[in-house]
């Protein structure tokens, strides 16, 4: 089986959506919710919504069962309840679907005899026409390249990461938020309860898809061991592969089991396997999604020597210690570099002039332009990282966002002119006003190529883990020739 | 010289702001943002705007000089530039005005002999005629008892906390972000570069300091390491001291170094004086302030027994685990208490029934107040951290307050009506939307005494923190007889 059939369930021609209402609003969770996100995210082939009770929405024929769509149909999303779960895959494997994603819960993660039955005997029918299932228990795919999505709001524009998520909720939350960083997604696939696709399929489908060039897995348990171990050693040697392996704790592993019907698998035993095969193991979310905005952003391989730039006397000190315990390297600056930085700015007061620098209130009149040039030109530094600490400055919100804007578009002239590398950290935020400026300065800095983090410590243990990951793929290439 | 005098900084009967500009907008930095800050904070006694032009602002006559003014000055505010530093250190000395805070830099922290020298000077008048300094560079005082305040937009509600913080940045940031996580304040003191008042005066004086409970120090290095090591001891045996001890590393004392001209010290001194005593140490600003907000909301010591709920399977999984990881203790429920629950919510689906458990959709139907019930007769429980990933919620953010709203009015009233101890964590903010509602929820958590953290990671590691200061506290205790 393996990845067979896997492509219909990223390039369907018709996907059929069992389980709409013609009753209920917008966007409400379920089957409504995938027809507008799909609608939303711009599917070009054939959408037909399902329900017994036949009619019409959003100007689409509502089909009273799968039978009775008149064109072929190659992807079925099912929100109806578990208990015609199996009448449908009957119905499906009659019309000749290749793949069925189960939303549904109410299956083997209840730990009852009844749903692991049901989830069987699904499958059954499913294996026995070649069908697919994802699922159940799950958010299914987003594949924006396709015009596949499973929310509304997900962002249109595709790119080079496919992640690989068993949860629904984290599927969520790293399809919006690290979109709001700028990373951009081959394909994003919740699989749930992996009745049949599963971790391994996944891993082996996003190693060998060319729409995928760096591979997020958040893994909860796996299936086969075995299987997974060669699926991920392959899929490393080609890509980056960044893992959030779940459930190491006892009580992370008693929740994996009741929500995925997952077992967890000894911690040793993982950190093992990820430092041989060179993937890169993180701890949170959002040091998941760090990686994947690191990854996404640079593309050569880069040092650890760090200039630290921000706006702040308390803030630098602060930024110096935390980039210094997190492994970079910040080497003070010789003479001749800070009298040239100092020539900028005038030697006035309250400033920090080498490294880590602060331009304190000068930062305003002078820009971070002429600075980040002076950078660019000091060859013992591999990049900057230039830090927003919006929450410290002596006035009210409403006055911020101009200082600010001047500052971001002199590190986005900055990076475009210079070339050098360039990391912003937006931190300290405080005010509504500040998170909506936020967003919006993240926008602008990832539009022009420049990754943003949300603290120094962030951005230091990513850009660390890139040059230690990037170090270690060039030993290994070495090593087997 | 010690603690004398200092009561006029905090409790003056008038204050007079040299260097206000009757022609700048509102809120403009400098004396035009003091002025306006202690209008706003509401300050009681006789406000002296001064500028040598005279003229009218605010409502209030504004003098030539401080020795034109008619009546008493205790506290006198300075943000001309330094040159005229000396000239109105002998106005005030003439005037027997009792402390001085000079905001302006341009002294010492330029590392240049007339900066050096120019703050000796200021500092010898100011002996001689027993006048207390402090700073320069830095932004003074926030005491909202005493409607003292250096911005505009601080809270007026004083409080148990007492802040020592040598940088002018970081005070602001920990004034407006703690404030808003429900920390209320006896004084914040921003010293710079402690030419007279210093990081032990300060402790000294917070240590017998009847409406200060809790002491938070941000210290970039101490003048006089004997001295300050007698006063911390002495302050920690009376109040909780949270301890952010910064310019730890090389980059970071550099940054020191012409920050405040401070020197940091060896890092293992620290740790082994602040151990000693019983301090709490911190390494980041928002450790710095989740301690705040633990010691203002626990005021009774608590074990490390936790229960954890929350909406998600992937959520779930990863507080089970993190906070696992932080040192905290998840015992599993025994049969009957997860029947009670499973009793509660029907045993459908996607409900994970037990430690750490997640409702699912059953939330939204069941709500939280039912379940913390159950936790609160559940002995082996010692509290309840109840987590809100706002971002990983298949709806868009339109719809999301109504939902959100109600479990966290569950949270409140369960902590209201059952007494057990309950910690919120809002994380996984991905629109402005979330962070609006988050800023609200907060408020709603801290006015009903539940303190609130932004990551699982943060409030296992605080509320370890304090379960571990307690418990060293009664062991020293008891040696000390």
């Amino acid at each position: 089986m393996s990845t067979s059939n896997l492509d219909a369930v990223f390039n369907p021609r018709s996907i059929a959506i069992v389980g709409v209402s013609t009753k209920a609003g917008p966007s409400q969770l379920g089957g409504n919710g995938y027809l507008d996100a799909m609608m939303r995210c711009g599917f070009k082939g054939q959408l037909y919504p399902v329900n017994p009770r036949g009619g019409e929405m959003r100007g689409l024929t509502v089909y009273p069962s799968v039978r009775d769509i008149p064109g072929p149909v190659d992807y079925v999303i099912s929100s109806i309840p578990a208990a015609g779960a199996l009448q449908l895959t009957n119905d499906c494997a009659a019309k000749g679907v290749k793949a069925i994603h189960f939303f549904t819960s109410g299956f083997s993660e209840l730990g009852q005899p009844e749903g692991i039955q049901l989830e069987k005997d699904v499958l059954a029918v499913a294996r026995q026409y070649g069908i697919r299932v994802i699922g159940p228990n799950c958010m299914g795919v987003y594949c924006p390249g396709s015009g596949i999505s499973f929310l509304a709001d997900l962002c249109n524009e595709s790119g080079p990461v496919g992640a690989i998520c068993q949860s629904g909720g984290n599927a969520i939350y790293v399809a919006r938020e690290a979109a709001r960083r700028g990373v951009r997604f081959s394909k994003v696939v919740s699989y749930g309860n992996a009745s049949d696709v599963n971790e391994t399929d996944l891993m082996e489908y996003m190693a060998d898809d060319p729409d995928t060039r760096i591979i997020m897995a958040y893994i909860e348990g796996v299936k086969d061991g075995f299987r997974f171990k060669k699926a991920l050693e392959r899929a490393a040697r080609r890509k980056p592969v960044i893992m959030l392996k779940v459930g190491t704790s006892e009580s992370g592993a008693r929740a994996a089991a009741s929500h995925t019907g997952s077992l967890a698998g000894a911690d040793k035993v993982w950190e093992g396997l990820l430092h041989q095969v060179n993937a890169v193991r993180v701890h949170t979310i959002e040091e998941w999604i760090d990686m994947a905005v690191t990854f996404s952003f640079f593309k050569k391989p880069m040092g650890r020597k760090v200039a630290l730039l921000g706006l702040g006397g308390g803030a630098t000190v602060l930024a110096g210690d935390e980039a210094n315990n997190e492994g970079l390297e910040i080497p003070g600056f010789p003479e001749e570099m800070r009298r040239r930085t100092a020539g900028l700015l005038g030697s006035e007061a309250g400033t920090i002039i080498n490294n880590p620098m602060d331009l304190s209130a000068q930062a305003w009149a002078v820009g971070y332009y002429p600075v980040l040039k002076v950078f660019s030109e000091y060859r013992d530094i591999d990049f900057s990282i230039v830090h927003f600490s919006v929450g410290l400055i002596a006035r009210p919100p409403e006055l911020h966002e101009e200082i600010w804007d001047k500052l971001v578009d002199d590190v986005v002239r900055g990076y475009r002119d210079f070339g050098k590398p360039v990391v912003v950290v937006i931190q300290m935020v405080t005010f509504p006003e500040h998170y909506d400026w936020l967003v919006h300065a993240r926008e602008k800095c990832y539009r022009a190529g420049i990754p943003v983090y949300n603290s120094i410590r962030h951005a230091a243990r990513s850009t660390i883990r890139f040059e230690r990951y990037s170090r270690r793929n060039r030993e290994l290439a070495a090593r087997n020739g």
